[in-house]
């Protein structure tokens, strides 16, 4: 396996709901702040020292701490659904579909430096009720998605047995799980690991149940 | 699938450090506390009105907030060596000792109905420098286990080409993701869940790279 770097690295595309450089600058060091130490140990004035602007200053581009969270939710949302879901859900083929998922989810959080999908998973607590139906409701159309396709795989290959349910947050949890440990300065290259991780994906959604028969040597 | 439930769950063992039933029923509802709310915004206060202590009574069990973390912590550390380390260790046989370790942590997750086990994953920057150390370095000799036995399967099969250290995590998270979305009132039961996770894992780390290779039908 090589263990170089890959050489470069693919930019975030910025989501339209940037609409000047500030208000993503903005959004992406409170990603990173709230990553690092929750969102209730945040707080707008620390925000607003850290992107260089007087507390109104900050207030010109956010309504409020509240806002501020759900924005950071929505380009999350955005990012997940312009790069996995447009992308898997034109796949026919439900092998390719789930590849297409894993490999582009993988690939997707491992440059997420400043943590605004890591937000999406801890921080949903502090939303409003609206705002949190709408996260929740995008969230759900994502698993969906893969519970469909584990489904899909599964029904073609004559494969019974496994809980759709289980499966789909065993791959999830799989590729959330690399946010924990990823290191971009690690040994092996971001592409090596997206690779590695979708061959145990597919793998294991084509696990047999009752358990794996060993077959006798003739 | 059995939707049923099963009809009792096995008891949490009451793990050695905890000396009498008040200190233990402090750290558990503590961890329940820390687990939805967060280290930082659960404050001693709150906590001796839940276990319906004054202040001075409560610091009469813990020294403080800290070692009170602490204290979770290492309970946490304890149940995972004696649920699982200590299992799996004794298993000769990679499979079966891979299959105990992901059954029996699966499990254990699943019935830690007060989040110690997440406060493991979750709140170690509340540690001081020594505690922070020891507690990293039982995690270690756990992640190490799983990371060994997935390559004493390869290599008893003949299989290479994936990173182990990616294989070990995708196995943790799978099995550390039944935390976020385990109900015990839904509606298959844990049993039965744990034991999918555990054909999941085993078809997943028995993954081929490059590729599986279609094999045409003769």
């Amino acid at each position: 396996m090589p263990h170089a770097q890959p050489t470069s690295k693919p930019p975030i595309a910025q989501p339209a709901l940037f609409e000047d450089e500030r208000a993503g600058a903005i959004y992406r060091t409170a990603a990173a702040m709230i990553r690092r130490r929750g969102f209730a140990q945040t707080s707008m004035a620390e925000i607003a020292d850290a992107v260089e602007l007087t507390k109104p200053g900050l207030y010109y581009y956010v309504k409020g701490k509240q806002e501020l969270l759900f924005s950071i939710m929505r380009y999350a949302m955005d990012l997940l659904d312009a790069e996995v879901l447009a992308k898997a859900q034109p796949v026919a083929d439900p092998e390719a579909r789930l590849r297409t998922i894993v490999g582009q989810h993988a690939r997707l959080l491992m440059r997420d430096e400043h943590g605004a999908l890591g937000i999406l998973i801890d921080e949903v607590e502090g939303l409003t009720g609206a705002q949190k139906e709408e996260i929740i409701a995008r969230k759900r159309r994502y698993f969906e998605l893969v519970r469909d396709t584990i489904g899909a795989l599964r029904r073609q290959r004559g494969l019974v047995g496994i809980d759709l349910t289980a499966a789909a947050f065993s791959v999830l949890g799989m590729i959330m799980w690399l946010s924990r440990w990823y290191a971009p300065d690690g040994p092996v290259a971001g592409d090596e690991i997206a690779k590695d991780i979708t061959e145990i994906a597919l793998a294991g959604v084509l696990a047999d149940r009752p358990p794996l028969r060993s077959v006798p040597a003739e």
